[in-house]
């Protein structure tokens, strides 16, 4: 796009904006806007594929800020190209409301890709959308028709290279070849602290040169021309890129450029000002010159290129209506019209048989019920596939030559793996998911709160979920980890009992469109739980009545509520408690998250209404007793656990059907 | 130690037990104990400075398992060098009780130094002990006196190296130039999934190049004698080295050698046969000849070595005895003797002044006072110093060249600083705390837990604890974080509500010595919050009347109960209840875990035995049911927060006097 304005003064007007909404708001980060604003002209002025006025065009081209606390260069560009994002949006930056928030999120502001802030991440979702985008294609182009076509440009800084993140993801898109993503890298020698080189002196190129990228750099950042000419030489190479671009944090800025102090707060007016002559911007506070608006603006090339597409796109579904009628259902998000009658047939399936099997076993049942019609499904472990059983019966691995696999081996790398999973749930076309052991959902907490922040259709599957781990003992078992991933906001969280219940806890996961869910299996065997009728909606409430107070709802005294491998140790302790005539009904619960979803009624019924309660889950007692508002108790664990046969741990711990026994017995005299 | 016995019969007397505990308990991972068996008895035949009858001698050298499910060669090591660790012991491996338990256990077993099998921390752990020598040495060591003066050891394998803790740490070891860390890599090309060629292609050596290490290899893994000579020019390196060592993963084993399938299951009694046919070792299970014992025994040269050591200790104590006294003291966990007095007079001081600061201002006030008693504290940040307040006046910065700084910028590296804190905890010596936004705890999750688990004395600072962080918005403001951080078995957490509580946080959690503790401090300002009678001891129970009922405690109508920033809303409130005549009691949570730590009487009392309770803080309300056991509930956050000035979120969540004092309207008029 040639233009009678210096890419110079593009950059300016990009520094101009980020100095006067960060003071406006005073509040922001100007230091990274103004430094990678000469790159950020290279990419979106001669290389960006985008149409402002279709932010969701299939064919575009991906645009990530892994380092999000410079969210005022994308609201810029985003401003600037013509994205319906105005002026005042910029003015309201960081207000209540506002789409100019803090940090990007997606869903927020119109252009943005993912939410980013906590560092690594970015670069991790880039890595997923890189990867989907390789696998649709690989899946739906045909010859002629690229219909999956776009690059995955990524910013990011010192801080994501610092984080161990980054190794993992970077790693992996090595191995993958992902040759279209292309990561610029602000390198620009300080972080909060300072002068980086006593606390992060790696050689970054050479470190990425080991995960096989193509390196190109150290290259001046501020020489507009010269990045552009490094992205044109990224795009040929067949491995993804690093373009190590030298910059000064805060350019321009007279008096803070090239330190830490012009990171994190508004630069102040008299700054500003100075900074404003120094690089020859003579405009008033957010105002920027009509020829400068023309310079950036992408508006007509982009639905251009959108037409373009769109024509190649029409020739392709006129060619394989049947491909583009499945890649458009699949990037709706759009179930399979079958899908019901493959869960209500699974499901009776799962009844009539009456398995009692590990409930890891028995998602890995549900899987091979369920993916024959799900085309979308994309699993993946990290390193622990035979252990998490999360492939299905036929599913190929995927390598970088059998894009096509649809099993992902991500190798001991969790965080890395969920925030990529997020990454490939953002590009859409896929139900990602992806399995570790469930204590090392630690490892990767905050990709799974990202993906409850970003309302993703991300699934995490995690199995060995409690001391019947056993014998690897206290490290891999999990006592805190099923209640951690309850209180993410917008989690949703499954510890299903039996073959039953797991398929509907895998149904639920896939039907969500708005939130991630999380799977919680066993490793050990669980008895099948009979009831009187196997009913999918009951159990889609995440919590139930399971079996009934033997002479009826009318009779209660005392209701038992148990998670996963607990309920078939409470429906033992029923059968006793019905001997001794105590009339006790059974609630299983295998989503708390969903459970609290439902109205007050149905929740106070399934409760008993008053009645004693006692919870039953081998893990952290404390979230249950918001269920227990008058008399009860919580049989949990609130200590590690130990390295023994599992068996001999529930005993000493006293998940036996004695203690519960004992326990209702306590309960029901003491207040009596 | 010349010998009789060739190393390769010492290494497969390694191999026999490892795959006769792991028969014995059917459980277990031998894989590794077969791979590394070689490289096993080159470092601890020919290198490692230890005395099995003294596992506490401070002048060992260190051995860390990073690979933690290789346990069993270091429990085999471990019987076979002389430590307390007997035959019965490795047969027992696993089982109830044992001191062999599936991985190792810092505490359970003479020898081991730290928990290891969540990968990755275990070589954190070293760059922490291997950074702890260099700073003791280079504050405590005098001419001629090397007191301190000890290798540390670390076995990995590619499970640690595809962790990104593992990028983070190294980096780090890198930086500092802890030369005194030799890695020694198990680079077998095989991991759970199967050959990692198709998810961990890394060029490793480079990799470890790109992080300024000493790297040598690739080596023979099987080759003692080539192993023995690398460890011995690994220790002429100003480096941290990295032996590249190529093995066999279940070398021995005719079937399954060189396959994922000898990695973590007995190899049955056939192919054990098999495999002792095959490596020439006919002795029956768990027999061992004699001169193989005699082979491997390190009690006599090592009670020489310590005994070599003493005496220069002795001489070092006669000339410098203050010195001596002081690292004696220090190695103890010993606070100073005015420590007490230090504590009090600060508490006084602002108990006076009042002073209404942020808590992590309160913080870095705090640490003015108690800094220059405690030579002991180290700090750090994850390149928020200046946000976290974590350094004190007058401290210097750790860097490679001033070992005596006692702040240390970790970097963006939550993860790897907490691990490598806990490394120097178990060290000794110093009394390690570090600090990041309370968000990015998510990062570190598993180091925190894994403090925990070692009761191991680390303070992790977590400051904008909240959505008082503001603008920076969702992804910056922690809502379920102080909640996932209480519920870790172990974990002491602290919110104080102003500069007192925090003065008693802080102090609570350095004299804490079987445990961590994690403090909470708040970005926004916090009023000072009066009360009658400032009381150390009452606020170090967790949780305590701050202000009673205006008619004594028998009138009590409501107790409002909060922590940290609540706390003041919550007094405020208390005003305007008293002014409308209801009796309201203000309790001030600073520590759930420390008060359901105290007796039943006592909580019960503080709680206000039946009567209605509200529970304030701005965070996850789910644990606070737990205290709300009849009529009650609690103001909280379920939802992410958004980015906007800190006040308009609290007032759009609802934490306003207002709110608060018609939820107690509300409350008691129900109940009327």
């Amino acid at each position: 796009m040639p233009s009678k304005v210096s890419s110079k003064t593009m950059a300016n007007a990009i520094r101009a904006l980020a100095m006067d909404a960060i003071q406006k708001a005073n509040s922001g980060h100007p230091g990274m806007p103004m430094g990678m604003a000469d790159i950020a002209v290279a990419l979106w002025r001669d290389h960006l594929r985008h149409n402002p006025n279709n932010p969701h065009w299939l064919g575009r081209d991906r645009f990530l800020l892994s380092n999000g606390h410079g969210s005022m260069l994308q609201y810029a560009l985003l401003h600037l190209s013509g994205y319906d994002l105005t002026i005042d949006d910029l003015k309201n930056f960081r207000q209540l409301h506002s789409r100019t928030p803090g940090h990007p999120e997606v869903g927020v502001t119109a252009g943005v890709e993912t939410s980013t802030g906590p560092l690594g991440q970015g670069i991790a979702n880039a890595v997923g959308m890189a990867l989907a985008e390789k696998m649709l294609a690989a899946e739906f182009n045909e010859e002629g028709f690229d219909i999956i076509n776009n690059y995955t440009y990524a910013f990011l800084g010192d801080g994501c290279l610092m984080e161990g993140i980054s190794h993992e993801v970077c790693s992996l898109a090595g191995v993958w070849k992902l040759n279209k993503l292309i990561a610029l890298y602000d390198d620009n020698g300080i972080s909060i602290d300072g002068k980086v080189q006593n606390w992060f002196a790696d050689d970054t190129r050479k470190r990425f040169e080991s995960y096989g990228w193509n390196v190109i750099g150290p290259i001046d950042g501020h020489d507009t021309e010269g990045v552009s000419k490094a992205i044109a030489e990224a795009k040929k190479s067949d491995k993804p890129t690093l373009i190590d671009c030298r910059t000064v944090i805060g350019f321009g800025s007279p008096n803070n450029a090239g330190t830490s102090k012009v990171h994190g707060s508004a630069l102040g007016e008299e700054e500003i000002a100075a900074t404003k002559k120094a690089i020859g911007w003579d405009h008033p506070a957010f105002e920027i010159p009509a020829e400068i608006y023309e310079a950036f603006d992408a508006k007509e090339e982009g639905a251009k290129r959108e037409a373009e597409w769109l024509k190649k796109y029409e020739a392709y579904k006129a060619k394989y209506p049947e491909k583009a009628e499945e890649l458009e259902r699949r990037l709706r998000g759009q179930l399979p019209d079958n899908w019901d009658d493959v869960v209500f047939e699974a499901l009776s399936k799962a009844a009539l048989e009456a398995k009692s099997v590990a409930s890891r076993k028995a998602s890995q049942m549900a899987l091979n019920d369920y993916a024959p019609a799900l085309p979308e499904l994309l699993g993946g472990s990290a390193d622990l596939t035979s252990s998490n059983l999360t492939n299905w019966k036929g599913v190929e691995p995927l390598t970088a030559d059998n894009m096509l696999g649809r099993h992902i081996s991500y190798g001991v790398r969790e965080f890395g793996m969920c925030a990529i999973v997020n990454g490939i749930a953002l590009y859409g076309g896929f139900i990602p998911y992806c399995a570790t052991f469930l204590t090392f959902s630690d490892y990767a907490k905050n990709a799974l709160r990202m993906a409850a922040l970003m309302k993703l259709r991300s699934i995490f599957v995690f199995t060995h979920d409690s001391i019947g781990v056993g014998e690897d003992g206290p490290t891999h078992q999990p006592i805190e980890q099923t209640a951690s991933l309850r209180i993410i906001p917008g989690m949703d969280v499954w510890r299903p009992a039996d073959t039953c219940e797991t398929l509907i806890a895998w149904a639920c996961a896939i039907e969500r469109e708005d939130g991630p869910s999380s799977l919680i299996f066993s490793r050990q065997t669980l008895p099948f739980v009979n009831q009187e009728e196997v009913s999918g909606d009951n159990m889609a409430k995440g919590g139930y009545i399971m079996q009934e107070a033997p002479n009826g709802a009318a009779s209660l005294e005392v209701t038992l509520v148990a998670s996963g491998s607990e309920v078939a140790l409470a429906a033992e302790a029923r059968k006793i408690l019905t001997a001794m005539n105590i009339q006790c009904r059974l609630v299983s619960m295998p989503s708390t998250t969903v459970f609290d979803r439902q109205d007050e009624q149905y929740r106070d019924q399934v409760l008993g209404e008053g009645r004693p309660v006692v919870a039953i889950e081998a893990g952290t007692p404390d979230l249950w007793w918001k269920y227990i508002r008058g008399r009860g108790t919580v049989i949990g664990l609130d200590h590690f656990g130990a390295s023994a046969p599992a068996g001999e741990l529930f005993k000493l711990y006293g998940f036996t059907v004695d203690n519960v026994v004992d326990t209702v017995q306590k309960l029901l005299n003491k207040g009596k």
